[in-house]
């Protein structure tokens, strides 16, 4: 094979990022794989953000479909987005049995299922480091790396926005509302920021993650999910006072015969490295029966590091076709064989450390009342404050407990909420305690 | 192919998580290789440290040799260590076209050249994870998932042992020689340490690391190697009141027509993450021109996290065999083509910020002197601490300074050793100055 022919298809920041890195880097690239790369097309409906590119002799076209009918085109890389048009063009490109690249995460979380069985029974490659963790390279360590590991938890931060918009709550003590408006002016956040607070994002990463790691393809709708837009500066001080930071975590555990996999703002220790991963930046623990704790850090997002793992994906992709090795590595992680189904865990079952934050009448008599319906639940306190500083007539009452059930915690504060000393919902931030001994 | 049989050649510590992770998880790793991994040798003269292992058909043989001559042995995995049989068996199995994998970085390190080359020219995989970092997969990032990226440089603690000495003097502000002494008797120093503390092990590891990165295999005596054994509890606190941590590290950057390569005791500011790495886990930060920075961190020696490496590339050319696709990574990250022969620089090239401790006396015009002597040879004092204790009559002046030559720091300490104030002789620590602007 002389030279290997690409197809980009739409060329918006990580496209133009990877047509960069392809241009640029050319002679680089060649000398890693051994025969050049060359980008045959780029289609996309509006070039202007490759604009300033030297495309050479790189046909640009508007029609995608002019790239996956040109049997000369040897690999196909899916940088539009959606769920729609891009569904379609890489279903068409793998049943024309053209290797695909995306990092589509959206894609593959909610449609993944119809995707992997069609490359399965085609026979051809997908690749899709690019679609959790930017230019971490997660996807290849879980896949690749670990593959002589029972992964027993995944627990990390893989959304760049969120974990700005907390940094900066917890450095400046502003508002969630007003970090957002400053993260929309400054380009971290989008206009429609929910897909990223609410925690949406995170989870189409985690199924994902949760599908190479196990060997199952969980259904995406049963990952819980909860957004970052609760979380105040009070909360994070109070987790600061409690020896904690707070994240938004994607939490992926193995638990026997089933998994958990949960996305939630969470407290962690101070002295846990993920607490120290802060502003735009991504991270993961990985824990393996083997190699125990391994920690992966990188730019989660951004036109260049988000190229970088497209460029791996298609050098691994390359070298399966020089060599004739496609479907070297099974899709997705485990042999086609070897997927089993595993429930995801409801969240009232899973058992962790929790803070709560009431607020209640400033009078005696009022914790003795909130610890006994938590007492009443199972939920034994392990450290609470009662803070002096009035909102209304209320002060915040905090506190952490030992391991609970979620079940019964969310009865005891059902119960709790009714007690006439009690002024306010209570807030519920999960600790995540795989590091914690009781 | 049913089966892919595997000869393992020394069942020391790391041979035997081989081993167990072989015989433990072969479900596991059948599961996700597709077809089963068969250990059908251990080769080990004492066999001491595999009782317990549930063996079943595995020969256990004390002749390497019966190995590697049955032809039906697909994999030779070489776990002896040291720089003779090792190296000998080797070649030996990769004459015989076997591909081999090996953690030995000192053979890497040092005869690297005619392994890499015996293996190029019988067209056999050769695999060595499991040399530089333990289970965190450098080697594969590097290798593959940076691709696409100029490497411009490698930081990394590479050395338990020394990263848990610094980490323990650190804490609890006691001696080197006693805080080595504590680590022999748990077994986190080798009764002869100076392979660790002295730098080489760390400068083994960056030799492959710097292959990998920069497509150049350099000659091991041109790496600048500095141990830890002369960091004392007061420069540790001195650096934490300059806002840094002392970590022994590899250093490599791509300095365009040449490399720097190096391994020394190293201040790191408070704020980067491999500041925080503390104990026995190793840590790496690689910057390439599209990922920026991305750092990895793992337990970087020990039974089961070495050997969780050592499986990862057991799988990956169990996978090329299989897909007949053998060769389908070039040995060193670049094509044989593309290997170039770039200088390492001389130590006394390189700028960089430096802190220095000296012993004075306490008098009036001291610092005149010492400052006047920097200034001479275009050093930039950039703070300056002058400490009350004395010490037989001197007291300690320490600074930390711009970024200044090697070649010129070496020259004014000379210099200022000559001064009739200036006591003992000064100490030099290197500031690592990749994230400061000045």
């Amino acid at each position: 094979m002389k030279t290997i022919n690409i197809g980009l298809l739409g060329c918006g920041t990580v496209g133009t990022g990877v047509a960069k890195l392809l241009i640029e880097n050319r002679q680089l690239i060649q000398s890693r794989v051994g025969v050049p790369l060359h980008l045959k097309y780029v289609a996309d409906i509006d070039l202007e953000k490759a604009r300033g590119l030297d495309f050479q002799d790189t046909i640009l076209t508007s029609d995608a479909n002019q790239v996956i009918n040109d049997p000369q085109v040897d690999i196909i890389i899916e940088m539009i987005g959606g769920e729609t048009i891009a569904k379609d063009l890489i279903l068409k490109a793998i049943e024309s049995g053209r290797p695909v690249i995306t990092a589509n995460k959206a894609l593959l979380a909610k449609h993944g299922h119809v995707i992997f069985e069609t490359a399965h029974r085609k026979g051809v490659d997908l690749a899709f480091e690019a679609s959790v963790g930017g230019c971490m390279p997660i996807i290849k360590t879980i896949r690749e790396s670990l593959v002589g590991n029972h992964i027993k938890s995944m627990i990390g931060i893989l959304n760049g926005t969120c974990n700005y918009i907390l940094s900066k709550i917890t450095d400046e003590g502003i508002s969630f509302q007003t970090v957002l408006k400053e993260a929309q002016v400054e380009g971290y956040a989008e206009a429609d920021p929910s897909l990223d607070v609410d925690g949406l994002d995170t989870a189409h990463k985690l199924a994902i993650l949760s599908s190479l790691a196990y060997g199952t393809q969980i259904n995406f709708d049963d990952i819980y999910i909860e957004g970052i837009s609760q979380i105040t500066p009070m909360d994070i001080e109070f987790a600061g006072e409690f020896g904690y930071r707070v994240k938004l975590l994607a939490i992926g555990k193995d638990r026997g015969n089933a998994i958990e996999a949960r996305v939630h703002p969470t407290m962690i220790p101070f002295d846990n490295l993920l607490s120290n991963v802060n502003g735009t930046v991504n991270a993961v623990t990985v824990s393996g029966d083997a190699v125990q704790d391994i920690l992966l850090y990188g730019r989660g997002a951004g036109m260049m590091p988000t190229a970088s793992a497209v460029i791996s994906d298609l050098a691994d992709i390359a070298r399966n076709l020089i060599s004739g090795a496609t479907k070297r590595l099974p899709l997705l992680s485990f042999q086609p064989d070897s997927m089993r189904q595993i429930p995801v865990m409801s969240i009232d079952d899973i058992a962790t450390h929790y803070y709560f934050r009431f607020f209640a009448l400033d009078r005696p008599g009022v914790l003795s009342k909130i610890s006994g319906s938590l007492g009443n639940h199972n939920i034994s306190i392990k450290s609470v404050h009662q803070k002096g500083r009035k909102s209304n007539g209320s002060v915040p009452v905090v506190m952490v407990t030992h391991r609970a059930k979620e079940s019964d915690v969310k009865q005891a504060l059902r119960e709790i909420e009714t007690l006439d000393v009690v002024s306010a919902n209570p807030l519920l931030i999960r600790i995540e305690d795989e590091w914690q001994q009781d």
